[in-house]
């Protein structure tokens, strides 16, 4: 009740010079983040989580700043996420969703990027079932910042940004750990922004899954849509979850879309769960103080055992938290760069 | 215009000191409520609702304070109160409802109650088709306050505060007033709530309806699920609707679902109507200065008199109104709880 | 991150010193503006127009009034230029839309109209598909001010209003142009508006599409709805393109709704392309300097060349832009006429 507002300045500008963040337009995926950005947008987070612990969780770092969330998709943890972020940063945050608006007559994403171009938002914040679909915005508006929720199966960089961020706040590095990603990563957003993410940071990554969900252009080392990359060396796979997880320091199950099996791409439901679930006898396996990560939302009893997502090695509910503290980051980021 | 902070905090903590809440983690329904609790929340609502009154609507009280509004159900009037009573206090409010979130992907209650908890939430105000969704919250989520905004047929004690707070502010008290609850208080929650609510401040309540539709076991005087509470022995039933509105002081109708119809509940419509509608001539047997309330949305013609829905005795409106003060006064109340 | 609320309200008071609005409750059609007041709110706008051009785009005019957009029909651009209009001017914004609410029950519009009210709402913005909806709500609701988003085949008086300074803006005047509206005048509440306007303004109106999708009423000059109004006296109506658009200042095309091709309105969508599309050929007819307008969203290659729509002669991203700062004028008038 006693706030005044030159304290919060105060604090946050604390916040703000603690981070030199170099200037980014838009976050579509890390494949065009250094190894030097990644680590300063995970110092920057730490800023970021320190204020969301404070008994008033606002800051005015982005007042009269507008940020859209644009969604095709439905989802809630990624955009109450994202609201939550920007309103602590004292933004305003509209949403827009598939259903109710315009996109329901069929405007097309680019004229709906136009039109929030012209009304002055600043941010947009984009989850699309087409891969490629925030790139689009993106080379087309010249003045909003996009921010890449997720588009179809090809990336989602503020989760693997959370991810790496967790990863280095329980085990205080990134470099040298070996990261073991089961399931269907070859359908997965998440896995491949974590590819990007973990081998650059210098952790090896290993893929895990049934062989028909897994990617085939990563089955050739360091290789991704035909290209190498050096960054990709490190990354192997295993069919073979037995095997993989031997002496893991971070185990990332990926959630089973109920559709995929349909599709020929499992045996059966219980042939998966007999393999790839991610389980008490196999972690055993990994390192004692191996962690335990998912994206959500989970199927628990598919891809997770329940006694292990809500167990004492699992940190999924950290990523939750820690997606609203890299989020403010990022909205931090992109805001400080349109100046 | 010329609005500075030191005024609204210092008004605000004129409001706040006015008034000594107990400490309060959540709200579910009234039965854990003291009589003294209550009398204290409907004192605090008082100062809320001036603060409505003013020519600017707002006070820095929950400046920094995440607040969600979890619905299962589609509902305007409450939702709306909600995020109203939120936003005059400066509460962040995010809405997330059932459709266009990942309550479609069939993610469990708890684990989004879960994740909302590790994004750093402070209230989750939820409405749920289930009776106990909100408890089983309650019971999982150690730092979220959970206020019940309507679960299932079982409670909606913010509906029956501002019910309380509505009759003491017209008629200047609650005890020993005859309060007649008319229609189908088997399946209301709203009736069930204020049951406890009017019960406990020393009102006399009557039930009154279809046999059908009257809950059997408050046939027996005082008993509430096979418990006999002391505080129900003034609760009573009566199914003709004549007898029961003799002298009344309060005569609260409810909202006939319509597909209660169909499943033999009910005669007829017609016959619903003819014996049960709160009428002209069936008022004039109350008391001269007795009051109509309706929880809304009002079927006129069917429970209730278009006459008497907008006439002289109605308060519909007040209860609206009071709707947003008491959800301020109960935001409040959980949110220093919290500190 | 220096920004202090003395500068801002210092800012604001400039912003508002330099109109003298006159008061105004509603806001349904332009029919009820002399030309003097819109020319006041055209001025007005400019100053909001400069605050959506600052780096902080907020400022605290409505802070503490609130704002519902109660929406019947869906639309993007609409809804969020109001939220956004109202959030910049630092009112409360609570979107209340036909999906997910009590709309579904069947409430009637006038009861959640005087639910809102009662609830200390201040402004209520709807859009609805029944002509003259927000008349209903502006006759039964003493203390809310009403504001037409767009009600049936009616009248939508904002659009109206951006596009009318967005012409002055653009050609330095109103008075004497000819601006040709073409396509679906029968169907477009936008047209209707326009014709308002643009007359008032002193405008030379001429309308054209094919015989049946211009208004009966509107062939006979000065008429509407069977009552000649004088304003209306310069409004001309052509079913060829061709000679309409000789010499004219402004050439706005509708959106045609598909729907409309079922019923008997048009022959053919290809013959309604080649007759009455807004081309390069045709704009070659037009002043030099004409502006090509649409209210969005735009069918390109329908009723618009895509050339056209995205040339240097369309100022539709302009439209948008300024959608926000004339909304911006509109409710702080309201508000202001409301102390």
């Amino acid at each position: 009740m006693s706030l005044s507002h030159p304290t919060e300045t105060a604090s946050l500008a604390a916040t703000v010079n603690a981070v030199d963040l170099p200037p980014r337009k838009h976050v579509l995926d890390l494949d065009d983040f250094s190894p030097g950005e990644i680590a300063a947008v995970l110092e920057s987070t730490r800023g970021m989580a320190e204020i969301l612990h404070r008994d008033i969780k606002k800051v005015p770092a982005l007042r009269g700043r507008l940020v859209v969330t644009l969604f095709y998709e439905s989802s809630t943890r990624t955009r109450i996420s994202f609201e939550e972020a920007g309103k602590v940063l004292s933004a305003d945050v509209i949403n827009m969703s598939a259903s109710g608006s315009s996109v329901d007559k069929g405007e097309s994403l680019l004229n709906t990027g136009l039109t929030l171009q012209a009304m002055g938002v600043d941010i947009i914040v984009t989850r699309h079932p087409h891969s490629g679909a925030p790139h689009l915005l993106a080379r087309h508006l010249e003045r909003v910042g996009i921010i890449n929720a997720g588009d179809g199966i090809h990336a989602h960089p503020t989760q693997a940004l959370l991810d790496l961020y967790t990863v280095q706040e329980m085990l205080g590095r990134l470099k040298g750990l070996k990261v073991v990603i089961v399931g269907d990563v070859l359908h997965s957003r998440v896995a491949r922004s974590n590819i990007w993410g973990f081998a650059k940071m210098g952790a090896r990554v290993v893929l895990c899954g049934p062989p028909t969900l897994l990617p085939v252009d990563l089955l050739r080392r360091g290789e991704q849509n035909g290209e190498h990359h050096p960054a990709l060396d490190s990354v192997e796979v295993d069919t073979d979850l037995d095997r993989a997880i031997r002496d893991a320091d971070v185990v990332m199950a990926l959630r089973l879309q109920a559709e995929r099996q349909g599709g020929g791409f499992l045996p059966s439901l219980r042939e998966y769960v007999r393999r790839w679930q991610v389980t008490e006898e196999r972690l055993a396996l990994a390192k004692p103080e191996a962690l335990v990560m998912h994206p959500g939302p989970m199927n628990e009893g598919i891809e997770i055992s329940s006694s292990i997502a809500h167990g004492g090695r699992s940190v999924i509910e950290k990523q939750v938290a820690n997606g609203v503290a890299v989020r403010m980051a990022l909205l931090h980021q992109l805001s400080a760069g349109r100046r």
